[in-house]
């Protein structure tokens, strides 16, 4: 059995991700995706609970076709030392760690672990920082993002959310 | 959509839990399913991380073509009050709570939800605590548990380290 | 200003801490109260949260006519060479600690503080142990704690919260 | 019973809060006023203890006729998600929130709660940011402040602790 | 360069830790000892703090004429599965561990680390549950643990603290 | 006995340090040396876990012939108020404590200690902003830190780490 563990804080989940799941998924037995900074919501930065983006992955994944693969969220720690620790007792055992991010390449990398890099697509819009900027702007969002997304948004009323927080006080 | 929240420390996931979720999943759109305890591991009580119990319920459900949950760690925290709001904020909104548990029943209740009772099948031998005595004892405990979960313990030497820690110092 | 700190679980708020209380209050300018395991609740030992035990407290000691006096939550810490600190930070100044328990004795003792044995009433009946067991087996218990704190008991629907805990899974 | 929260840092405590206060405690049987960030102390944002705004706000209170609240210190927690619950557990139940703060305006509203906006009066000079400012600076801030809190920050030498602390390394 | 990792809660540290240490510092470039349990402290079971029994060991070594060593306080972490990572960020890198208890065994031993059983002396009398009894009971204790042990003792009055928090309340 | 205590983050420990050291060393029969803000790691901050400035301090004073020296990682904690307490209950009693931070000064100092200004050697250069920044642009470092120091950092990959550390996202 071969994983490959994918990070993300996934605010929202959105096309890019959707793209990079897809290509990864048919390399491997199966994905560990990672809900990162699980504990964080209502916020600028990350609007929504991790419960919410457990809905999103697992219903575009599912209308993807996409069924190989284990979701799990992930609090951070204060110690990075120890972070990869942390991911080891919560995820079942992987093999390859996807990520572009130099702290989580480095902290997988000491402890052994292959770290590659994550293909990109057109970071420009795929990105979870333009997606609430737009969402704050009434500008127009949904193309970017499954439109899984955008029903389980609906439900929680989370772009709603997003522009009371964003509100100067 | 109605979901039900079933809550278990599965130390192991045994043929009792099985039986039950395939019993309520039928009655809902989905189970949502909380690892409990997800924190601990190697210890009498709980000797399996929340990683290899992720395994041990995906497989088992996989084989037994249940399809329709969400499976979501939660560690414990040390405010009974806040317990709901915790498990509410990591995983998908749901309308029932199946529990057995008093403190459990209570908390829920408290917040409003349903709360009804887990039906129980043959408690004497469905048990974790009695599995867990068996693989101590060396006495036959294969036949209680899934064969998905007898493969996952295999995997991570489960059943030795159980033996291991028991060891008085 | 002379201020002296008591601490207590007050689960619940019974006649024998206002009799304490009643004659620390004239000797002093003001009291500190302290309601300790602020994060416990919904627990046999520990059945109500530290805001009904708020209402129970500043209810009664209302009632009685005593008014000066401080209430604050305080919550548990894993570390007692730290926890007088945790206390000074959270109270205003005091100049005397009273306290039967010995671990109180002995770390306020070591910060310099004077600590003085809180006087006892009857123990055998002014006792949350006692009143507790006494609410589950459905014995009579109003008598022994003030009208104000059979109030608070009765909005918050306490008797039944502590009677459903105390069922055994 | 109506009780109406009211939440703030209170560093320090002044006259603005207090007019507030005055205004609201008329409309309900009592205010629950909490002590947010508790746990902060001895920073250029945050100088004073918790047990320091304690006295601050029961002697303005006091000293201003206001008899009818509750006053709770409350730490910060890292999971916005679970904060309302946090609150709830540590004061008496309440019925509607005053805030203007973004963030605790979604938070409350999302768990059913009325939120309505504080009164504001004079920010640009009823405010905490100011007044440390000033105290720093060594410009006039007695007259923004309750003569009682002028008492507590002279007992705790509480503007010799923020000049000190404002000295670069 | 070699070095063995020992971890002990050293309440007190005595002469079967001493001869242990003295054994093993002869085979290894250093040793790495680890004060464990070290936020405890003012408990029957470890009454003195982590500073304690730093000044305990640092005497008693340097009077043995051991100087090869590193010593670090560890505190407990609830979760087991992170435990060998925390302990790794704290110390020097280490190559085997000496431990008799069967979930230091067992963590180590999953992580790869060569685990070795530490040589036991007298057990009935050189261990810290039998010494502390002995203090709390007025026994002859000192012949147990060395000199500058005891002298550590008297200057922070460990013995005293010991028998107040032995006192039942 | 007198002791001094010193606190830095020794990221990484250079020769500004061991000139305190060796000056503050002759003057009291010991030095208590704290690793700060030992949780972390692995950030452009700081870069070197706490292990591994334990190794390049223990190695620098021991090649420099300071022998008098006690050395302890201690964590940061949140609360301001209760720090000294911390760092109390996990060093040796001290008399005095050198500091040029502000708040280290005042949180020593209102707990009743002598604190004193640590003495600076060219802050220019050796100041572990300017090392570290150095280390990222591949320019001259190793004259500012001890050679103990330089070998330390070759046995960790730690300058790797820290370049690596610096690549943007």
């Amino acid at each position: 059995m071969s994983r490959a563990l994918i990070i993300g804080r996934f605010q929202p989940f959105h096309l890019g991700h959707l793209k990079v799941m897809r290509q990864i998924a048919t390399q491997y037995d199966a994905l560990v995706i990672c809900i990162g900074s699980a504990q964080d919501s209502h916020t600028l930065e990350n609007p929504f609970t991790a419960g919410e983006r457990h809905l999103m992955i697992s219903h575009s994944l599912e209308a993807a076709g996409i069924e190989n693969y284990y979701l799990v969220p992930i609090e951070d720690i204060k110690r990075n030392a120890m972070w990869v620790a942390q991911v080891e007792s919560l995820v079942p055992p992987f093999d390859v760690v996807y990520s572009n991010n130099p702290l989580t390449r480095v902290l997988f990398g000491e402890r052994g672990y292959e770290v590659r890099p994550t293909p990109l697509f057109d970071r420009s819009r795929y990105s979870g920082t333009e997606i609430r900027r737009r969402m704050i702007k009434k500008e127009p969002w949904e193309q970017l993002i499954p439109l899984e997304v955008v029903e389980v948004l609906r439900e929680v009323h989370g772009v709603e959310r997003l522009r009371e927080i964003a509100m100067s006080d």
